[in-house]
């Protein structure tokens, strides 16, 4: 395997950087410099940007695509020949393997096409020109405020963005949002209209909310009428080990629970269970949601997709079958995480120049570097071949106020190709960190 | 085959039923109940309210399910693999086959989801909520208007009705819209911000637009700098004849030769090539129209169903394969046309109660009432046991001010189905007809 680093005696004594003189911080930059001219001559070419399963993952789906062919009975269990027009909001054995892969009844799920994104896009466009359930359309409204959770999703921002929504940071902590910024907004502030959430192995630290968190999420008392919970569980099965996962309360009982049925969306899909692109997705909430939503579907499309919703009701046959498919990707992206896991430790611990998480499940690690040293770490990586989503992409605006988090995704590449970029990657660290202490 | 009428004597002269006597047209009224009763009791339970595909015609391109196998090459011809994220504009060889069916070039199209209402309806939000190309956000003007010729379809008509925007008859005429109505609007009014059109074997009339109209389409110099031609082109491969074609000119470089270039959307999919809700959809329009669209595409979704669109393109292989295919379609449509235009030719020919079109393609005939009779005409079928599309939706907000289009959807019953349906429908044409001569 292709190590960059340690050259013997690099830092040897690990001590942390910001205990090191001057002097020392000088010849190690020597060092690393050396190093980093070294690494740029390797040439190599990884794309560590965005969450994109690898080619071993989209193999295990291929037999997916014998299930439904030429011979095949084109009926749903009710008889409703999938190839025609009908069954707006899905065929029901596709809606029930939706629905328990999201935790909720079958009546609470309307499958939509290829892309949860989408869902999520329709779903503020249509509170944009219509309301939420009959409230004044926000594009009427002065002002329109999102509470975003970060380090967050990038998608998330740019749809709130798009429309001109207002972002607020709010910090993720180990357990989820800071609840008393949240609580503190949404309940004074009629302007905060939603919250972008990923409840379960958080994108990009990992986390998963804890149950106090989730509760104290369906006990909010909303200022506005119309303020709605996004909750994009789109790792909702996507663990990584066998024997450490984490599960969260279902949000949508919780609520009800709680008195506020209509609080939440909750957001899924098959993208990275079936192919990413070629699966389904789904919308789950309160049946008076629900209904609101396909008064707009009704008018937007005739039906989505429901050969390709047969195809995955007739492959994965029930959720065991799913959680069984998930296992295998599970062993697949394990080695992956590892490999990063392993070099961030081996050469990063204590060194006090960076702190990461270790996920059960989801597909990201987030790294956090010295404030104001992510552009630079990740533009360093870029010159030396490897591609990291851009620093600052995981805030609103693309403006991460610490400079400080940078997200990883390790699924694309194969484990060596992960452990090779991440060996480059700890350099860049280092590099920066050091450029960072010495001009303080 | 299942003949309701004629009876041997019944209306045996033809003679207009306006130039029967009182008595005249009581005795027919009386004949004409009988047979009513009569029909009634055969227990009908026929659909021709929708333009659904046959059974026939979904077997037809089965083996399509069959292309794209666990064994397939999943690249595209440039090298990308269709399972995962990426080309979101489209695969280039499924651009390349639509853009032939639409006849535009390939760069000028983009390969949406399953559905051209769903590229139809987003097209329309957008405007609401980011206008066109930069223009005011349709949402913050007092007042939008959309011109609908009629009769027209229903699904375009429920999206602007939907957003609020204000709908204005336009007669459909032989050779299309009436142009000199459109022009007076579009050139005049700065609050017309479009215009529904079926260009090709329209729905439901199947009238295509002449030369002339598209030309003077083109040559429009609208009030609005964000007025746009809403170019439906779902019938523009979807020919009954081999010998008998309509074929209309290319709108888009009409409108580039007239200095226009922008002024265009073209929507199309393969929902009656392939599988209805299993297809592809494209819109095709100038690169600034596009470039627009697609900046709102990027925030919307990662990517369109690749795999359906491969699974489309080494299907039909190019454009004349496609053509072949939809020779098969139109050996299996042209009988229900037949059964239809002969039961009308036979049983309502020279009576004065009725006029219909003879259309060379698309999905629909167009049956125009005495005025005042059409929704008597549907009720009375449906009462024994006959579908059709409501009386009324193909108008703006479901109003037919005369009361008189009926639109008849040949392709989902059988022929003989079709005969039989038919023959129910003219018995219920002249029984209100009778009733509504006998009222005057």
């Amino acid at each position: 395997m292709y190590t960059i680093i340690p050259e013997k005696g690099l830092v040897s004594n690990m001590k942390a950087y910001q205990e090191l003189t001057r002097e020392e911080l000088l010849a190690l930059k020597e060092q690393l410099d050396a190093a980093y001219v070294d690494a740029k001559g390797k040439g190599l070419k990884l794309d560590m940007s965005r969450g994109k399963p690898g080619i071993s993952q989209l193999t295990l789906s291929m037999p997916m695509l014998d299930v439904i062919n030429s011979q095949s009975d084109m009926k749903t269990v009710l008889g409703n020949d999938t190839r025609n027009y009908g069954d707006l909001d899905g065929i029901g054995e596709c809606r029930r393997l939706l629905a328990n892969m999201m935790g909720v009844e079958k009546d609470n799920v309307v499958i939509c096409g290829n892309s949860s994104l989408n869902i999520m896009y329709d779903t503020v466009s249509r509170s944009m020109t219509k309301g939420v359930n009959g409230s004044t359309p926000w594009s009427k409204l002065d002002k329109v405020k999102f509470l975003c959770p970060v380090p967050g999703y990038d998608r998330h921002f740019k749809i709130t963005e798009y429309f001109g929504i207002e972002m607020i940071n709010i910090p993720l902590l180990e357990d989820g949002p800071d609840m008393d910024m949240v609580e503190q907004y949404v309940n004074n502030d009629s302007a905060v209209k939603g919250i972008w959430c990923v409840p379960k192995y958080s994108n990009p630290t990992g986390i998963s909310y804890s149950d106090e968190v989730v509760r104290r999420f369906a006990n909010l008392k909303p200022a506005a009428e119309d303020f709605r919970i996004y909750w994009d569980n789109a790792y909702c099965i996507h663990h990584l080990y066998d024997d450490k996962q984490d599960e969260i309360l279902n949000i949508l009982e919780e609520c009800e629970k709680a008195g506020n049925p209509n609080m939440v969306y909750i957001f899924s899909s098959t993208s990275k269970v079936s192919f990413p692109g070629s699966g389904v997705s789904a919308i789950a909430s309160s049946l008076e949601n629900i209904d609101f939503i396909e008064s707009q579907m009704t008018v937007q499309t005739i039906g989505h997709d429901k050969i390709n919703q047969l195809r995955h009701a007739r492959y994965f046959k029930n959720i065991d079958g799913m959680k069984e498919h998930m296992r295998k990707h599970a062993d697949l992206m394990r080695p992956k995480f590892e490999a990063v896991l392993d070099v961030l430790e081996k050469e990063l611990g204590g060194l006090g120049i960076g702190s990461w998480t270790k996920p059960y499940g989801g597909y990201f690690i987030s790294f956090d570097a010295m404030d104001g040293c992510a552009k630079a770490i990740v533009a360093k990586c870029k010159e030396a071949g490897v591609v990291l989503t851009g620093a600052g992409a995981t805030f609103p605006y693309g403006k991460d106020p610490k400079d400080s988090n940078i997200r990883i995704a390790p699924s694309f590449p194969t484990p060596e190709e992960m452990a090779m970029a991440t060996d480059l990657f700890v350099l860049c660290v280092k590099l920066v960190s050091v450029e960072k202490l010495l001009e303080a």
